[in-house]
């Protein structure tokens, strides 16, 4: 074959292209602060280049640890430019926990925004070689905490380096590009392989899948260390389309840019859009400026903030995916015949996490013999995947490998149904099925019961060990504001609405612990209760 | 790797998908008869079993001849799925052509429009074992014409055979799914090889550019034989939008088809739409009931074309290619800044060919010494390109490989400038550039004064051999019902608009000579020059 006729996939062609095509259309705003595609370019090319300048070049490893600003979205191309895969950790974690996951990456250089510099302990990083010190536009979100690590400034190293642009050569497009550490929920945090080649075709699945294209706005709702942002860092870039940076999703601020900036994309776990319809309700705000795409994930979305959001403009874009599939691997395919359905048919689909997307792969859902279980809606079996969206396995982790990966099939670990039409619908965690008294009960299920009580904000159903039942079913439920209920009152709510078996035994009151990613925490009400 | 994170790139994934996840959305409309995808699909299997049980197994080429009907959409997935390659001819061909065609493709079976099966001579075509016969439905459209084939009829083949789904296991996504001949213009026809990989992209790319969705509706004024229509057989089913068939492109059936199907999305070369417009006029069809995206390209538009369309409701996107480039590489990628400039503006850069689409790879465009020109939008040189988007080489001819394909790009023999900004703008094919006592004449700068006239409908211009001059400026030029004008006038009305060197000497009064892909056959009238 011709060497005309070959390029190996990677996203890093797209900022080349955009950077030529519209240098001038607005690549990044942040605060009262934007820099065109040109601009951007530039920057990056400064950053690779001074990487370089430390050494970094093919199959090292680099980390960074930063909130939603404009370098944590230059350094999802400087450092791959490099040949370098890029490891975005989550600063929420504590700063052990961020020491182990930056030691099992061997990054050798760490990038760190100074507004969560109290992640990094020196003493626990013997492999760190360089520190990159993120303090420019970035403290005035916050106090600076105190932090004991010193290296070069972010726009020191910028200014040093060359801004001449060298394309990558990669020999193979299977290379890796991303490291992303699962945010774990038990256990050593796993690292998930992403290659160049499968971040491409997400990406061009993200620009179809959410119409995107160079008058997009795309506002950060989502933590680019996430999934690395489910790979919109890198999708906003294939069309030309503006990144809005937030540090974090505070609803007010949300609010506020999404007027600001006719914000066209946005996307999260659903707790972020329930928030945020919490504060346009208390703030009288009707609706958003534009059509509005929410690319929701993570959890299932409470059918209250589905309606909400769509009330309002949005138009909810359901998918689901784990860290091992870069982020989202199903979308809830809309239909056009579905658009005269009523309201309450449309929603109920809509619920559905659906069907691979476009460049996905394939979706399963097996019971114990490996056997698809039947597409009848209600049997729960596990949720399986293959494709170009599944990563090449975790990082140095051979036996977690084995594990999730049996006959040519990801094994999620999630438990779903297969509805007849062949989409799925995410039931559980498999580990967060309930059985009580040999019965299972599907926590989700009693937590859509819960949320229709109008006092409640908030609700996840756990199984608490007991001796009797095995497990019984147990609620944490978060009120509204001036809103009172009992326990009593609720068991009983419950009991009107759902066989009695399913109904919670003993309810709390009180904050929904979760991950930075959204994901309710139900190991840690399990370990308390 | 494990086996679960890669799968080979092939757009048949897209109809399996597409087939599972909205089997009841419409696929095809024909006259009076639709598909749904579920029809399309079951047909589609049977067609591929009924072809492997004539002994069609990976490796092999099948031909096909016919118009812009179901079968020959069926046919770019049913004869891949067995895992030859399609061989789609175009049917204006000649007998002598079509057989010189098949024997160079060494097609075993050969699929016949009975409309267009004059150009069979089953003399001339010794390796053909099995003749297709496609009658159902389609003769309507025409009288047949007398054939001296014999075969089974497709309707038959697809009856008797299972409808089962036998995904293609592909070793390696490079492998061929087309051979496309280019409808040569001088010397033996030579055979590109499309591979599944890059038509995976290129799909994906159109998609993407053309903005094609669930509810996209595409009518087919573009021949599926032509780059596979642009890769648009394989690019409606990605998102399960609409095909509306018709067999040749009708002006007046053009009209009353986007009418009537509301249709969104028409591709084909300009005259095609010039035709329509001039329709339309006649008839006092004002606009479209749709915004309808028109994917423009083998020949630069005719500016009155392009505001005609727009005034109507159309949306141009101009893109250029050749048959080794999968059909378009470049558009004219419209950046949100233009939106506020003036219409003449607007149209001005509307006319250039753009950039390499999202998915295609790079283009330059080179001096005789291998180059880049200056980028100041008038220095001519030759276009060429690299990227995924380009074909592998033509098929058993190494030498003509070699002649289009070095150090790493391939020689489109097309001329262009590039602008300040990066975008090209396509000049002439080299060998139509007129050089007139040493000078160097763009056909197209002619042409696009002549059509400033108000008489005239159609006009080329070509170099006439001439002892004196090299080669002197002729034009022929088609002049609109009821307009007269005489050669003098318009020899004049050139004068006074461009440089005499370059106004035509001669102008002869007629039908402009096309080819079936609405490329001018300008050596046609060189030679009757």
């Amino acid at each position: 074959m011709p060497s005309a006729s070959y390029e190996p996939l990677t996203p890093l062609s797209f900022l080349e292209r955009t950077a030529k095509v519209m240098p001038n259309e607005i690549a990044v705003i942040e605060k009262d602060k934007s820099w065109t595609w040109a601009d951007f370019f530039n920057r990056v090319n400064r950053l690779s280049n001074g990487l370089k300048g430390l050494g970094i070049s093919n199959g090292d490893h680099v980390a960074i640890i930063s909130r939603n600003f404009s370098p944590m979205l230059e350094a999802h191309y400087g450092i791959p430019m490099t040949g370098a895969a890029i490891v975005a950790i989550n600063y929420r974690l504590s700063a052990d926990e961020v020491s182990t996951i930056v030691n099992l990456s061997e990054a050798k250089v760490l990038l760190v925004d100074m507004g969560v510099a109290d992640r990094i302990d020196k003493e626990k990083l013997p492999n760190v070689e360089h520190y990159i010190l993120i303090n420019n536009g970035v403290i005035s979100y916050q106090e600076a905490p105190k932090a004991n690590i010193e290296g070069m400034d972010y726009e020191t190293l910028l200014e040093h380096a060359s801004d001449e642009y060298k394309r990558l050569h990669l020999d193979d497009e299977n290379t890796p590009i991303a490291i992303d550490y699962t945010s774990g929920t038990t256990g050593m945090p796993k690292g998930c392989i992403y290659s160049h080649r499968s971040v491409y075709l997400h990406v061009l699945a993200n620009v179809i899948e959410h119409k995107v294209d160079a008058y997009s706005v795309n506002l950060w709702t989502l933590p680019m260390f996430h999934c690395n942002g489910w790979c919109w860092t890198w999708t906003t870039t294939a069309t030309g389309a503006t990144n809005v940076c937030m540090p974090t999703p505070d609803a007010k601020e949300i609010s506020t840019l999404i007027q600001q900036h006719n914000v066209t994309h946005m996307a999260g776990a659903p707790i972020v859009f329930h928030r945020l319809s919490r504060y346009m309700n208390e703030n009288s705000i009707s609706s958003f400026p534009n059509k509005l795409i929410i690319d929701v994930a993570a959890a299932p979305p409470p059918k209250g903030m589905l309606l909400d959001m769509e009330k309002r403009g949005g138009v909810i874009h359901h998918a689901y995916g784990l860290t091992e599939t870069y982020g989202p691997f199903t979308i809830c395919e809309w239909q056009p015949a579905w658009d005269s359905l009523s309201e309450v048919e449309r929603i109920n689909l809509k619920m559905r996490q659906g069907v691979p997307d476009i460049t996905a792969g394939y979706v399963r859902v097996v019971n114990e013999n490996d056997e698809d279980v039947p597409a009848d809606g209600e049997t729960v079996g596990e949720i399986i995947m293959r494709g170009n969206d599944v990563i090449q396995g975790y990082y140095k982790s051979p036996e977690e490998t084995a594990k999730a990966f049996k006959n040519g099939w990801f094994y999620s670990g999630d438990g779903g149904v297969m509805h007849p039409g062949g989409y799925i619908e995410v039931k559980d965690r498999f580990k967060d099925v309930i059985i009580t008294g040999g019965e299972n009960v599907i926590s989700v299920e009693v937590e859509n019961i819960l949320y229709e009580h109008p006092a409640v904000y908030e609700a996840v159903c756990y199984g608490k060990p007991d001796e009797e039942w095995g497990e019984l079913v147990k609620a944490l439920v978060h009120l509204k504001p001036g809103h009172e209920v009992t326990e009593r009152e609720l068991i009983v709510f419950c009991k009107s609405r759902l066989s009695n078996y399913k109904c919670p035994k003993e309810i709390d009151f009180g904050e929904i612990p979760r991950t930075s990613a959204g994901k309710v925490q139900k190991y840690k009400l399990r370990q308390q209760s």
